[in-house]
This record gives structure tokens, sequence and C-alpha cells, in this order.
């Protein structure tokens, strides 16, 4: 048996989510293994944006995994050639990147096995991004499943459980869940077309919800746009 | 709808069961996709293999993707300061890498997806790996499970289906079937320790096995071991 603090696998993007979930984690007590898989976004903001996060939440440890699923094509975070819109629009948005929280989830379990951890904590959020079909209960609930059988850990019985805390919650009970917590958002970069330096453009999907977000929660928003 | 024949995802190591999946899909008409993963193996010969058995069997696209699973250590393939066991052990071998099948079939789902593919082959075997939670039948059902949630395919009902039809056959099945099919066996590496151009070393479980395979089959072994 393992004493001490519960290890926990911590996917960790930079964005404001899994920030969110990572500051959650440690304030629960666990002893927190970030994991930033750089799967060929566009830009590397968000991964200095979790380096930095991984130091001030005093992780054991902060890993980068790269797998190149821009190969693969098919999705505006991954492929220059699509433009990322700056519009809502129905269905499932071109921002969405095929099987990636899939690749990301066997990625942590793969680690999570040998560090023997008991958990997996991911930042899905069901509410804001309601097209992309990895980001919903079921979703978690088959992985879930899939862990149990995948792994040496889930055929002794102790397979780690899968956690997305923010899963039903909207962006504003994101940020002021966040807040009560202390966590700095400065320190998050949530844009998909963020600057070399992290600056947001203020205008995709992912920076029009983060405002909204401080907006209807009633905070201020500390997100750097460029200049006009 | 889509017409014209039927697309595969298959996972090729360039081994011997990967081998025979993708002649068998090939000799059921289907158009097929290789995938290779470079999870941070060994050697690279079995990369080479993967190549040519591509080039052999005409498949429409090869893609190697790369993923180091190796810089989460727990096993004898990805860590140099693990030694390959040379004998038969009990329970689940030190060649047994956390999580690969799962990282493996989330990597082939990303590329259904952006295909739409309609099956994803693997060549799993439950027999000669029994230790390999990854490498059984409730696995493979699991993962179908996910998939059809997981991916924008699955929300529209026709998620890629994964099969794995070497999972319950033996050794000396397999290279008897994919005999028959006209597989030339030579141009597959099983060996877990092959030197840069494919030779094997004939001790470790990997050719221990597939040895034995061809033996219980009747068939001459055309594997190129090294000199002693």
């Amino acid at each position: 048996m393992t004493t001490g603090p519960i290890r926990a696998v911590v996917l960790l993007s930079g964005g404001l989510d899994s920030a969110t979930v990572l500051a959650a984690a440690r304030a629960a007590g666990r002893e927190c293994y970030a994991l930033t898989v750089n799967y060929g976004q566009r830009h590397h903001a968000e991964l200095a944006a979790a380096a930095q996060l991984a130091r001030r939440y005093a992780v054991a440890e902060h890993r980068v995994a790269s797998v190149d699923l821009g190969q693969f094509g098919g999705s505006a975070l991954t492929d220059a050639a699509l433009a990322v819109p700056e519009q809502a629009s129905a269905g499932i948005p071109i921002t969405y990147v095929p099987a990636r929280n899939t690749v990301m989830l066997a990625l942590a379990l793969a680690w999570a096995e040998v560090l023997d951890a008991a958990e997996i904590h991911i930042g899905a959020n069901a509410v804001d991004y309601s097209g992309y079909p990895d980001c919903r209960p079921p979703f978690i609930a088959a992985f879930n499943a899939l862990a149990a059988v995948a792994t040496r850990a889930g055929l002794e019985g102790r397979a780690p459980v899968v956690l997305a805390p923010l899963i039903a919650l909207s962006k504003a009970k994101i940020v002021r869940m966040g807040s009560e917590l202390g966590l700095d958002y400065a320190l998050t970069v949530s844009c998909y077309q963020a600057d070399a330096d992290g600056a947001a453009c203020g205008r995709c999907d992912a920076c029009r919800l983060r405002a909204q977000g401080f907006r209807q929660a009633g905070l201020p928003d500390p997100t750097r746009y460029r200049q006009a």
C-alpha cells in the first residue's frame, strides 16, 4: 500500500480550465503530476503558461509529451490552412481536434500507471463547447470503463479514476471557483491564436467565452489583449 | 454517403501479427491506411519493416506518429536500464508498455475520424501475451464503447469499429493464416532487441513465441537470426 498524499496526474494545457483544475487539486491536498500534451497547436504560448503554472503550484513533476495530431489534419487548431473562426457557428466547431481528449487521457493513463496514481484530472467542459463530443460526461464515463480493463492497476481493481470537476460548470462558475482559490488568471492563456508572449486576440471563440465568463462572474478580466 | 471500398486504419508495427492483419485486410478488399506508432521502442528495425510492408501491400497512405511513452518509464521495451527477459516469467512481463494499446488506438481513432474510416484493425493477441491487460477482448470492447461517444462520427451513429482479428488465435494459427495469404514473414521483425538491420536475437519472449509458432504450424521459419 502507498501511504501519504493521493497522487493525481493533472492534464495542464496552460488555459483557464486546466489551471482551475490544478488549483483545486492542490487545494484538496493532491500530490500533482502535471502533464502537458503538445499536440501540434498553432502556438506555444500556452505551453509556457503551463510551465509557469506548474511551478506556481509546486507540482511534484511536470512533463511535456509531444504527439503530432496535426499530421492527421481536420482542425483549425492544428492546420494553418484552416482559419480560426471569429463568429459563433452551429454544430461542432472547426476548432474541434479529432480524438484529442482520447489521446490526452491515454497519455495520462500511461503516466498514472507508472506512478501508481489514483486519479487523473482533466478540465473538460460540456457547457461552453457543447459541440465537442469528447467534452461530455458519457465520454468521461466510457474512458473510466476503459481504464478499468486497459491497465495492470485496473486488473488489480485499482484503476486510476478520471475526474472532470468542471464538466457541468459555466465559465462564470469556473472563474469564480478559481478566484476563490487564489488563482491568478493572468498566468493562463486561452486564446486560439495568442501571440508569442501570450497576448490574446479577443475575437476567437475561446477569447469570447473567457471574457464573457469574467463579465458574468462580476470579476475583473486580467487577460492581456493585443493592441488593435 | 461514401461509396467505393471500405476504409480501414491498420496499426502496423512491422511485427508478425500486424503484418498478418494488414495482409488479411487487403485480401478482404479494404482500402488500408497504415499507422505506425513510434513510441520509444528500443530499435527502429521494425519501423523499417513497417515501411516495407506498407509498400508491399500498396496501402493508400502510411503515416508514422511519434509519441514518447519512454519518458514515463515502466517497461523494458522503452527503458534501456531494464533488461529484456530471456526466460518466461509469471505475471505481467516487464516488456508490457503501460497504456500502449490505448495510446495507439487513440491515435488510430484520430486518423480514422479525419479519413471517415469505418474500421480500425489491430493485431492484439490474448493468447501469447496473456499477461498484457490491453491485449484482451474486454479491452477491445471497452475501446469500441469509447469510440462510440468520443468522436463526431460516433455522435452520428457511425463510429469506426475496432477489429482485432487475431485476438483469440495461437501464433501457429496466425502464421498459417498469413502464409495462406502469401505473406512473406521474412519482411517482419518481432524481436525485442533486433539489431539495426533487423536480425533477431532468438532468445527474447517475442523470438521464442515466434519460432514456436512456425514449428507448431509445421512451416519453415524465415527469420534471420544473428550469428552467435
